[in-house]
């Protein structure tokens, strides 16, 4: 297979398929819609769920573990919710299997059709709240602030490795809280915390909002939102976060005894982040050559290289390397050496290249007469040659450098294309040339919404939150409005 | 609810349905033997996870993920396989709800009918096979050395938390190799690690051995096991190693191009161990009074409680413990601080014995001024008086004391429960008066283990590895044998 990979400017959506495919990331399987996440593109997400894992129990998070099943009746309680759900839903109607009359097929067995129908979930609020009711009766029971780490599945008719397959890896939060004030301060800190996430290990800046009524989630009384802008300049909701009222208590029935003796509604939030942000982590910064990763979520930060005609040449290199290797070791730094013969050091470069390893040391005999190293940026595609001496003091610190920079170069994209506008003409106009966010007044309807959407394919991303006041004109009603809000093509 | 348990020697398996609920591990969900996993109890299967996966990357796997559902058709074309697991297997039929006619209820679409149905894995070897035969085609290609961390689904009709569930978490790995030779070492490898893992971390000794025709795994040549003893005379299998040969290779067409240009059918192997070994964990070790966690697997390896009757004492002893908790810290032990005032000193002894926490420091107004703490120990249930000075060390080395105590009382119940026989009556009088494993001679033939079990519900758990040869007769049949081998009534 060739490495070479078409052009983001030639088909930016070929480009992206090709990329994951090439760099071994993720793969098609057999089962319509659903990806074979690959060994490297898992090792991927392993660190991503690390860093998670940490932040979210630094914040006082645990984690648990709930059914892959739903019941349907349960799916059915809660009605926005099923509402939202029901057309992608995979169901379980069997049991079990047999072999067919004819002794030559297997096949479903009628006989071992289930009572009621199981709902593999495409999110777990319902079979949660079911749980949660026999959790909690006080006060003293609350808050409840589970997450979980799990498979979900939504039956999407189009799909596209990462960004929208059937299957896909999650961690969905799950709170219960007394107050309605704790609940909606915990939403927001969860999408400060996937903000956070964003912008300092996956170098992404992000928008942090709020969802139009139309775009938010099923069943919930408010959906936070992270909004990150690709290269194409397409947005990616990268997490959301879901203030969810009372709507699931009641529909589960779930009641406390309050301090005061009170029987009341318990009040909720959940929030997930998926194997989505891998997409929006290869969209974000990658080139025509390949991955351009984070150092922080990078699975191999430095790989060295020798460079050598001959065994002896090797000989000589190789304890050189190993010193290097055990110095940034000693520094947290993952690193790789690459002394395997079967390829050439040109197909090496090309090939950690295309992998996104952010640093890449080439040591051949004339390094090892001069006592240098050739150390090449991924990120800039630099070269410079430096003094083996102090070399794992100088990575780390280029580590740094890279991680600021892929952040920077993304930011900066970001804030050159966010545009104003304030007719309809000039908002199709710089959607159809420049893409990106639009800010733009808006009439605050669904109708309006709609329309837009309808009519140009833009939706709105989000409020951002902590947005200016200002007074305007809808863009498309003329309608009077008291806030610009971030309109999208998204993926 | 109350924290009393029914005694082991009065219902053992009631005192263990008891455990598992009130210490918070696990219950039953609403979908038919499905179970949550509870903060507790997946507290556990975290540090387990951990522990294990960074032994599997110590011996050069790696991770990856693979669909959660498998095309009926794959499912079928291995034939031992289907036949193994087909009784068992949930099928996903359609994949959409719909309103009905009436406007009540959710229904399944009719319309949504899958063309071929879909099986939730009950395992994953032929969704990752027919995957590997678009990943191999020379031997550079090999060894493929992937595991993967999954939910799987078994219809399990009668089922226990955590020992035999519907749905389970567990990992499988799946290696693909050039040679038979290097297949059965990584198979034999794998187990080895299972041990490993099991005495080290679980303090659970078991038996490494190979299991007769009848008790493979569908779709092995040989399938080696660890066998565990409960401390009711029950073995259980607590991890399996697959040699699958080439089964699977032809199933799915696998094929490689050898060094010597030929084309070969590639070798597999696959192991697993499950949440399973929770129930383990707690069927071993713990006692009436609750669980007994080894220090390694305990989520919380230190408890301080302060003793106090006035905010004034209190605040004399928080600093204390405070410091102590930062000094056990630094040593790498998790501690929690409960100065809850909510609760009385002996309920939360009682809490934290039910837990199975490792070591409970008790400090009160007496110890403050005597510069002691009293430290309790759980697996012995002893107390102590000690000097604070230099508490952490001596804590630290008491978690050593406490793991290899652990271990030592399991392995001197299971030494003690290996018991000899040679005629069928004292099997069957060993059984029914003592349990645990009996050593027998056994002709080889699967119809006498069929015999036997019908008879007396053991089965043979396993061929110990390196057992000694010894001539004798079948205790069932009076043929010639060759060697001992283990029964046992199981889980």
């Amino acid at each position: 297979m060739s490495k070479k990979l078409t052009s983001r400017k030639e088909n930016y959506s070929q480009w992206y398929n090709e990329l994951v495919v090439k760099a071994g990331l993720a793969e098609q399987s057999a089962v319509r819609g659903c990806m074979v996440i690959k060994p490297y593109g898992y090792a991927i997400w392993e660190k991503m769920k690390a860093e998670l894992d940490r932040m979210f129990k630094e914040t006082g998070h645990y984690n648990a573990y709930f059914p892959l099943f739903i019941p349907k009746s349960f799916f059915s309680r809660e009605a926005e919710h099923v509402k939202g759900f029901a057309k992608e839903c995979a169901v379980v109607t069997h049991y079990r299997l047999k072999t067919s009359e004819d002794g030559k097929d297997i096949v479903v067995d009628p006989d071992a059709k289930l009572e009621e129908e199981l709902i593999v979930r495409p999110t777990s609020e319902t079979i949660i709240w079911s749980t949660y009711k026999n959790w909690i009766h006080s006060y003293r029971d609350l808050p409840i602030l589970c997450n979980q780490w799990a498979n979900v599945v939504r039956w999407e008719m189009r799909t596209r490795l990462f960004l929208r397959t059937s299957e896909f890896l999650w961690q969905e939060g799950h709170t219960a809280h007394a107050t309605m004030d704790e609940a909606m301060a915990e939403a927001k800190k969860m999408i400060n915390v996937y903000a956070d996430f964003a912008e300092k290990y996956m170098a992404l800046p992000v928008i942090k909002g709020v969802k139009s009524d139309n775009e938010r989630f099923a069943g919930a009384l408010d959906t936070y939102t992270i909004e990150a802008l690709m290269q194409d300049g397409k947005a990616l909701q990268s997490g959301t976060s879901h203030f969810l009222g009372q709507n699931f208590a009641k529909a589960f029935d779930v009641h406390f005894t309050s301090k005061e003796g009170k029987e009341e509604l318990v009040w909720a939030t959940s929030w997930g982040v998926s194997t989505r942000l891998i997409g929006a982590l290869i969209m974000a910064h990658s080139d025509d050559n390949g991955l351009v990763l984070p150092p922080t979520l990078s699975p191999v930060q430095v790989v060295i290289v020798p460079i050598y005609k001959n065994e002896e040449q090797l000989n000589e290199i190789s304890p050189k390397a190993e010193e290097i290797m055990k110095n940034l070791k000693a520094k947290g730094i993952s690193v790789k050496y690459d002394d395997s013969d079967n390829r050439k050091p040109g197909w090496k470069f090309a090939e950690y290249e295309l992998k996104g390893v952010p640093v890449r040391v080439a040591m051949g005999p004339r390094d090892m007469e001069n006592g240098t190293v050739e150390v090449a940026r991924r990120d800039t595609l630099t070269k410079e040659v430096v003094s083996m001496e102090n070399i794992d003091k100088y990575i780390s610190d280029l580590l740094d450098t890279i991680q600021k920079n892929i952040f920077n170069k993304a930011l900066k994209f970001r804030n050159e294309n966010i545009t104003k506008v304030d007719t309809y003409d000039e908002f199709k106009e710089v959607l159809k040339n420049k893409g990106g966010f639009i800010s733009a007044h808006w009439d605050g309807t669904t109708e309006t919404e709609l329309k837009i959407k309808e009519e140009t394919k833009a939706t709105i991303r989000c409020i951002p939150l902590n947005n200016e006041k200002e007074e305007g004109k809808c863009v498309y009603s003329g309608k009077p409005s008291h806030q610009r809000v971030l309109f999208a093509v998204a993926y």
